[in-house]
């Protein structure tokens, strides 16, 4: 299936998923955020592994749209006020510019047990082994030791940056600040690529070699998209991208191009990239829609 | 075994599965709600539970103390400034107060993934069965079904009664108000309860007859507890309570005293309490500890 196929069928099954039942509120702010346009890569990437070990994609669409359920809750959270301030997103107003900032709040606690609720209700032909698997990697990316540990170190590393750039501009960088970075990427970014990725290929009864390929995989095709995104963030537009642009480097933020430069990450997003085709080819896992992705986030 | 024995058993465990792990800050974050003195009631109930259908109390801590960080979370995120805009909480600074708000979203959002991560990780003893039930029970508990349901409908309900109270105070209050407050109080307050004693109650390996007089019971404990506390916010201090009184009045919110009167809701306090004690009996559910809990809400 081409990448638009799978991207409708997503789309499809989330609204169908996220039925407006009462309190009404809740469940149009969970909706909201979770139905802007986007690419879907998160999924598509779920069911594509799914399908790489052979498993049928109707088994996997649950679990796909979980994982985007789970990416849109951290989106609406990352945006509060508390957090980024963000008033838009995808080209729309931000969770809390339309619904408030409680109903925000609420409607990401909500799709955080929405999502694996999701699954075990529709995953009819996944065995109990299989479906405890996946809700044990949920918890994994979804927690603390996951996209929470990445955002948490990215407020710091905020706190810290804007302090440092008041006094020492020079000295703000170092072997540290790279460990950091990394760190950040890993798990605010990378681990929700895994989780997707990982999931699909228990669905699919990947054996611990495939899984490993496809971590390896997602975790640099994660880094990669971070990279992307920082590049993005100083060249684009808000019309292209939808969201406030330039606000990392007004804010003295760790990225990857205030640590290394634009020209290195460039070239690192093409060394990323091209890893991640060795992993693929390496493994025998051969994937047009895996392939497209790799070289848009290459052209960013 | 005596209500302060599993306290204290409880209390070692959640201290126990909270260690502080990178970033250290998080973990911080979660552990000092969690760990704020306090009743235990819910865990305490679960264990109760358990013990009643059969099963061995080491078997149900992992998901008792679950279900103590389930309602730490919601106090957490319900103290917002956004939504309560509380500063004391158990006669401690809030965790927003000590931690920052965007630490106290996270912190909050990380207990929601990480209390059934505990089950999936300690309940050596559970069947996949049992475990996939409990997760079930959690997430519907936990989200927009569930505790989240009550409390956008609290929310909502404070607007609408914030605003009326300026024009006609007279009107306010009808037959409508009442089955929003039952709403209100059976998701936000009863829900916790249930998930407790049912989770407990599975655990034992307790049937439909079993769950369902459980549920019950839960039910009217849960509506009985938040009559009693509404009656302590207008009659208690903050020395004995801990948390900062009165407000609900002068907020004009809808409480079961705005709309009933002291009077009526210590008459309907005690008669839910007498169905709680009828409900054990009718069902053989002989329980010390349940007797003492029930007891201590009626004398509120």
């Amino acid at each position: 299936m081409k990448m638009n196929d799978l991207i409708e069928i997503i789309d499809k099954k989330l609204d169908e998923y996220l039925k407006i039942s009462y309190p009404q509120k809740i469940f149009k702010s969970m909706k909201y955020t979770v139905l802007l346009p986007g690419k879907r890569l998160r999924p598509v990437m779920c069911l594509e592994a799914a399908r790489l070990f052979g498993a049928d994609i109707e088994d996997a669409l649950p679990t796909a749209c979980a994982v985007e359920m789970l990416h849109s809750q951290t989106l609406i959270h990352d945006d509060l006020p508390c957090m980024d301030n963000d008033d838009y997103r995808r080209g729309k107003l931000t969770n809390h510019k339309v619904f408030g900032e409680a109903m925000a709040v609420l409607a990401g606690d909500a799709l955080l047990t929405f999502a694996p609720q999701i699954i075990l209700k529709n995953s009819k032909n996944l065995d109990r082994e299989k479906l405890l698997k996946i809700m044990e990697e949920y918890f994994q990316a979804a927690g603390a030791y996951g996209v929470i540990a990445g955002q948490v170190m990215d407020i710091e590393a905020e706190k810290i940056y804007s302090a440092a750039a008041l006094y020492d501009a020079e000295e703000k960088f170092n072997k540290d600040d790279e460990e950091l970075l990394h760190f950040i990427h890993l798990h605010k970014t990378s681990d929700l690529f895994k989780l997707a990725l990982r999931t699909g290929a228990i669905i699919g009864g990947a054996d611990d070699k495939g899984l490993s390929a496809l971590t390896k995989f997602g975790e640099k095709l994660g880094i990669a998209f971070q990279i992307a995104d920082d590049i993005l963030d100083e060249t684009s537009t808000f019309e292209t991208m939808g969201k406030t642009l330039g606000k990392d480097k007004a804010a003295g933020k760790l990225t990857y191009i205030s640590l290394y430069g634009l020209e290195k990450a460039r070239a690192d997003l093409n060394a990323l990239i091209d890893k991640c085709f060795e992993i693929l080819s390496e493994n025998g896992l051969q994937s047009e829609i895996f392939e497209n992705i790799l070289n848009k986030i290459r052209k960013c």
